[in-house]
Order: C-alpha cells, then sequence, then structure tokens
C-alpha cells in the first residue's frame, strides 16, 4: 500500500518503520523542511528517535510528497496542526490519525475535520520508544466505515503489532484525547511523592471521568475498558516514557507548564487538551473533576491544596 | 473500636498501625509465637516492615489476643490459612478481612468462610510499605450487611486512608483474588522484556477477564472498574511493591514457583489463586485464557511459546 505518514514526530517515525517492515511503500512527509531534508540524507530521523533505521523511507516535505498517488494518508502531527495539515493534502486517500487530543479552536474530534475522504484513528497502549524497538504491542483501528477498518487492520496487523477492529469512532477518540489530561494528574502525583497507591486511586477515578465523557458524546462504555482506553491510559500513566506523565511530575516539583514541555522537547498534548476537554464539559454539563484540577494547576493554583481538597471529602460510596 | 488485628505479615502490621493511628485500641495477634513474642518485646515487626513501630500495639499469639472483648477482628492471613484461623476465633465480634484470595480448598469465597457473625472485607490499592509510610490510599469496604459497611468506613476513614462503601461483596472479594493472577503474569512479561506497552494490553484483557468471572459468579461489572478491580489491578501489575509482579518476572526469568515465592520471602497468593481460578471457571463453564496461561507456566510449559502463540492469533475484533 502506497502510504504517506505525514509527522516527523516519534510516533510518525516509529510507525513508518512499522509500516514499511510490512512490506508498504512507506514516505514520511514532515512539516519541517529542515527535518524534511535531514531524514533525506540520513536515513534516519535525528531529532526523534535517532537511532531507529529509516532506509527505504524518504524522507520529503508535505508540499512534495507523492500524496495523489498515495492509497493511504498517516496524520501524526500535534492537535493544534492537525486542521490546517489536513485541509493542505492533495490527492483523495483515506487518511488514518494517529493524533491524540481534539482540534483546540472548535473542540471537536478530529476526524471530524477530515472532509471528503474515508477516515480512521488508530489507538492503543503504543509508546513509540517500544514499537520502534520491536517490542509487541496492541491497538485499535475505529472508523465508521466497517470496510476501510478491516482493510487498514489487514494491512497493518503483524505478530508485533496486532490491530483490532473497534467501530465505536466518538469513543476511541475521546479516550485518546482525555488519557493525556489523566496522564498529567498522574505525574502530578508522580512528582508529590505521593506513591503508587494514590496513582491507582487516581487512575481508576480517571477512568471513570473518562467514561463520562464518553458516553455524554455518544461512545459506547465498553471502549473505555479496552485497548484504547484503560490500555493506553495505564500505560500513559506507568510508563516511563510517558510525555505528559513526565510533565505533570515536572509541574509538581515547580516547572511552569512552558518550561516542562520545553524540557521534554516533543509535544505534550495533554496540556493543550485539558482546557478543550474542561470547555466541552460544560458545554455538556458534566463533571471532570481530575480535568478540572487539572487545568487550575496549569492556571498556578497551589497543588497541595488540591490533593488535601480531594482527600478531605465527606466519605461515599463508590 | 476494640480491635485484633490477626497475622503479622506487612498488611497486617500497616493497618494494625493505621487503625492504631485512628485511636483505635488495637492488638496484633501472630499465627507464630515466635514473632508475636518478638512484636511485644520489640514493638515493631522484626520480619515485615522493621521500621514500623507498634509503640502502643501489643504483638500476642491468636490463643492469647483479647477476642473476647473485641469489638473487631481484622483477618490478614494467607487464603490458605483463613479457614482454620477465622474456625480458631473466640467471641462474637465482626470480621474484617483484608485476604485476597479464595479458599484453596473449595475455591469458595473467603467471607463465605466466616460463619455467625457479621462479615465485611477491605480491598484496593493498598501496598502496605506505602499506607505504613503514611503516603495516602483509598480502599473499598464490602458487605453484605450495610450498617457494619458504614460503620467500619466510619471507623477507618482518614484524611490519608479513604474508604468507600461497596455493597458488591462478591465482587470485590473476586477482584481481590483475580488480580494476582494477573499480576504474576504481568511480571512474566516484565521478565521477559516485553516492555510496558504490552503489559498494558495484558493488563487491559486482563481486566476483561476479572469481569468474565465476576459476572459469572453475580458480582457487578462497576465493581470491576474501581478500587477493587481497575485499582488494585494497576498497582499489583506495575508497583515496585507487588509481589505477585515480582514472583512473575523471576519465574519467566527462569526461577520455579517455589524458588520465587522463597526469594521474596512473603505469601504470594497468585501462585495459591491461580488452580484455583481455573478449576472454578471450567466449573462455570467461561474462558479465563491469562489464567490459564499462568497455570500451564506455572506447571512447567514454556513462557515464550505462550506469547508466541498469543500474539500470532487471527486478527479481531475488541
Amino acid at each position: 500500500m502506497k502510504t504517506v505518514v505525514v509527522g516527523g514526530g516519534s510516533w510518525g517515525t516509529a510507525f513508518a518503520r512499522l509500516l514499511a517492515d510490512r512490506g508498504h511503500d512507506v514516505t514520511l512527509a514532515c512539516r519541517d523542511p529542515e527535518q524534511a531534508r535531514a531524514i533525506a540524507e540520513e536515513q534516519r530521523n535525528p531529532r526523534y528517535l535517532p537511532n531507529v533505521s529509516l532506509h527505504g523511507i524518504p524522507g520529503t516535505t508535505i508540499e512534495e510528497a507523492p500524496l495523489e498517488a498515495a492509497e493511504l494518508a498517516v496524520l501524526a502531527v500535534p492537535s493544534r496542526a492537525f486542521g490546517g495539515v489536513v485541509r493542505s493534502l492533495r490527492g483523495r486517500c483515506p487518511v488514518l490519525s494517529l493524533t491524540k487530543g481534539l482540534d483546540p479552536e472548535s473542540g471537536n474530534r478530529l476526524s471530524t475535520l477530515v472532509r471528503g475522504r474515508p477516515v480512521a484513528v488508530l489507538s492503543g497502549p503504543n509508546m513509540a520508544e517500544e514499537v520502534a524497538d520491536g517490542l509487541p504491542s496492541a491497538a485499535v483501528i475505529a472508523s465508521e466505515d466497517a470496510g476501510l477498518g478491516r482493510e487498514l487492520q489487514e494491512a497493518i496487523n503483524s505478530l508485533i503489532f496486532r490491530v483490532y477492529v473497534n467501530s465505536d469512532l466518538v469513543g476511541v477518540e475521546l479516550c485518546a484525547a482525555a488519557k493525556n489530561v489523566i496522564g498529567l494528574a498522574a505525574g502530578g502525583v508522580d512528582g508529590l511523592g505521593l506513591g503508587d497507591n494514590a496513582k491507582a486511586a487516581l487512575i481508576t477515578r480517571g477512568l471513570v471521568e473518562m467514561a463520562r465523557l464518553g458516553e455524554a458524546c455518544g461512545g459506547r462504555p465498553e471502549t473505555f475498558s479496552g485497548l484504547a482506553g484503560m490500555g493506553d491510559l495505564v500505560v500513559t500513566c506507568w510508563s516511563r516514557h510517558g510525555r505528559n506523565r513526565h510533565a505533570g511530575e515536572l509541574i509538581a516539583r515547580g516547572a511552569s507548564p512552558e518550561r516542562a514541555a520545553a524540557e521534554i522537547g516533543q509535544v505534550v498534548e495533554g496540556l493543550t487538551t485539558a482546557p478543550v476537554l474542561r470547555d466541552l464539559s460544560h458545554r455538556l454539563g458534566i463533571e471532570l473533576p481530575i480535568t478540572e484540577g487539572v487545568c487550575r494547576i496549569l492556571g498556578g493554583d497551589d497543588l497541595s491544596d488540591l490533593v488535601g481538597s480531594l482527600m478531605g471529602r465527606r466519605p461515599t460510596a463508590e
């Protein structure tokens, strides 16, 4: 399958490698011309996952990518850039989104920004570093076009990357967006040194919050217990590779959100998504207490006050 | 509340401290007279959590514990010993079980072994080491006696140990038993170096398996998404304190189950529970593929063959 992967971050890079190893004809297109040139010259991505060989995967810009001839465009760009990139795509091939977030301008799911083409999303516990190392992973592909979902499953599934189809596009996209915000909060627990018990309790309530949001938007509860929900949430909150977790840890130790993002040096989607989700929850009339708390901390509130007020609430039924 | 905590392992020790700090009159009763004497003399438990002061908490044997005068007996003994200990209890006070497992002889839930007294169970993501260090935790108390549940919630809840009541005794007990078996499997993933993505996928399918078992036994699905289910599962599978996870890691690296248990030096409940759960699933006619896999590995099968066969299955819907 002739594929253009758009986005030269760590996940775009690892996914391009995964597709090429599965026998597909893959081009890696970057928004940054400098990065495109470096990949084309060095046959690796000097900025992200520099140890992964991109031999056989040409690097180029979006403008020069062979999109008219492509059978699939994979988008692995930050949520902030997704709308602009999708509007700039030439050709008519289907889009597979790897981006985990919402459109910051409208609060809409990213797949709704794709017009006039079939669209699917891929999500799950897929830390790019491990996928690039050839370690086994599992993911879901969700699409309203069941034929596209099965076709992509067939094209991508392998012994080291198991792909399940899921028809709940809404649920999968909301899980992917919301888990990063819970990841920031989990990092806060780490940064304060509150321990694994506290983090597990937070994650448990975080999944309840994610499912509440998802159901209010029309997602299915099972999705939140699946790979894109619980699966991705636990790896986001516990893996040493988790950027959102790491950012939360740095912020809890006193860094500003900007400083934390700069130190991590990659996009920290939860920082963008938290206020978008909060606004969405207000429009929907539902409560997302962890997301509200994250937004207050990002706005400068004191984290230890927040923890104290959570633990001091009246004891209730679960 | 006059309380006897029976069981001088790490959780019994930490819980005795927690209750005493909450103002209760606590005695710590050990099955082993040597350990009882050591605790009485040293005012700490030299074997488990030796840094935790047990000042004000007398150590004694079960035979000499003030059970007739007690208002609550807390049982924190291995599942293998639970039936014998409960039959040996004098007095008529309610029992709160902290033990996570099933009765190995009958396959029954442990609370069903308590006859002629009110019974409740406490479960959740509560690594003893962290509770002993005063780090915040949350737990659920489940009982068919709603009054007892609320009374214990009131007696135990504090700013650092939040207690929720849950009326689903069946679900809470099955979660507590099954999560240790999934913890062994998660340790196997660690031991083979398969990475966090694979572990997250395993945990996700593990929770599905736990919920299937729980529903077949009459438990409620929400319980499996709550603190006793997902919450305890993730801390069991990810915390460095997780004994079952650690045992699975050692076994995956070539240790026998006996050797792994000896190296850990504390009870590894998953080793006892795995075959009990497998037999239960056969009687119920439900499939528990991870538990079956754990039983095969404990029986001497090769772990890498099992992983290969799982990843090589036909791709399906989630």
